[in-house]
């Protein structure tokens, strides 16, 4: 079975202009098949500033009206995707920007309102891989912003974790899929403290009793609950960790399988 | 020999809703394969001057600073790039929004500095078809923004004329080339005063007889130039015109052959 890595990166990469050169490096010596996810970081909030518009959240997450839209649309697929893009170029990765929108890749439907409305943020209804299958043969390696298409004309400003996650499942039919969620920890800590309490080997029956012992809390319950659900779908093997799980031996990460 | 159109809009029809929102409706209609190529419209000084920061123009065209790149980039290939891919995928369009970053399409270099410094001004230097004859042939239409790259981390802004132009000339070898101007007069007008007197068909003698004249003046000129250069590299025939050329059998417009 063909292997494919999907790596997500997020803010502590992203915001910061020397470590993400530096894992633009890195990946870009990965071999085999690769698509790269990236989220938005501190961009969009930093943008609506400077244009004074305000910036709405509820519980971590964006409110998405219209011009916060724009202002998503801008900095996640203009300048965050095109200055990624540059930059693999640059190190002979043949990369090629996506929104969920190119190539119809993933469709989504704006979040239906309950006791929040999100506005225009799209939960993920279906990924055609069709397009990328044609790219990654021939050594394009596709790189996602966080944004879908609703089909009807309408973009949607959605998660990056739940585009790697739904990357993943999409091609696990055909691929042995291996996710990778980089953040700012070295996975996850026995004690939060303590930078190097790290679980190197989660399951679904550890996972429970983890989450009975309260050790699974606040930021990394969704993160986890992302893996979990990319592993109940076929995903081969999900890891979290620090960007250098994927080109430093000697790191240490958390490597989750059922 | 296959059949490419390549289509270029401009400022008339991105800056209105309405008009842009009619033409992708059109050109999704189109038979064939097909390429999209925008401008940038207003809208990067409209997001410059909400910024704070200063535009500059020299003789129409954008100085490019750090800044006015940040907003051309945001501006050209996310928020326009994205709206009209969108919008196209809701006309039953596959499309796949580039710069020519992605999938390394347009090499360009940095502008020499002679009497004005255009900034991060790119002209081009080399066309990479690879990509686009993967994905025309599956029913893909690349939407191409105003953006190359210098092959070294660097995006750099480039006139969206120039950009048709060379497109057309890289797939002229392979492709019976149509390459499609679409701006606000009917064509080549004998008299800018009366819209209908369209110069129906100009060849290399009538140009330059046109040229000895004066009725090629002002913006024109630039316009003819890139029209000639295409044709002088193969392209089989450009037209100048209202969008509606493309899709209006009773429209007027200019057909310039050597």
């Amino acid at each position: 079975m063909k292997k494919l890595k999907i790596v997500k990166i997020g803010g502590n990469i992203i915001d910061d202009p020397g470590e993400l050169n530096n894992f633009l490096k890195e990946f870009s010596k990965l071999e085999g098949l690769k698509i790269l996810v990236h989220g938005g970081g501190k961009s969009a909030t930093t943008l609506a500033n400077k244009m004074g518009v305000e910036v709405k959240m509820i519980e971590g997450r964006r409110i998405t009206d219209i011009e916060t839209l724009d202002i998503v649309t801008m900095t996640y697929a203009g300048k965050i995707n095109k200055t990624i893009v540059a930059q693999l170029q640059a190190n002979g990765c043949n990369a090629l920007g996506f929104t969920g929108a190119d190539g119809n890749t993933i469709l989504a439907e704006k979040r239906p309102v309950k006791n929040i409305d999100y506005g225009l943020a799209g939960d993920v209804v279906q990924v055609n891989t069709a397009v990328l299958q044609l790219l990654l043969p021939n050594a394009i390696t596709p790189v996602f912003c966080a944004l879908t298409h609703d089909g009807n004309g309408q973009l949607l400003n959605t998660n990056a974790d739940t585009i790697a996650a739904e990357l993943a499942i999409a091609f696990a039919k055909d691929y042995y899929v291996e996710l990778y969620y980089c953040f700012e920890k070295n996975g996850l800590l026995k004690d939060v403290k303590d930078p190097d309490s790290v679980v190197l080997n989660v399951d679904t029956q550890m996972y429970n009793s983890l989450l009975a012992e309260g050790i699974i809390a606040d930021g990394m319950l969704p993160k986890l609950n992302n893996c979990f659900y990319a592993l109940k779908h076929q995903v081969s093997k999900v890891c979290i960790g620090k960007a250098e799980m994927l080109y430093n031996s000697n790191s240490k990460f958390t490597t989750i399988q059922e």
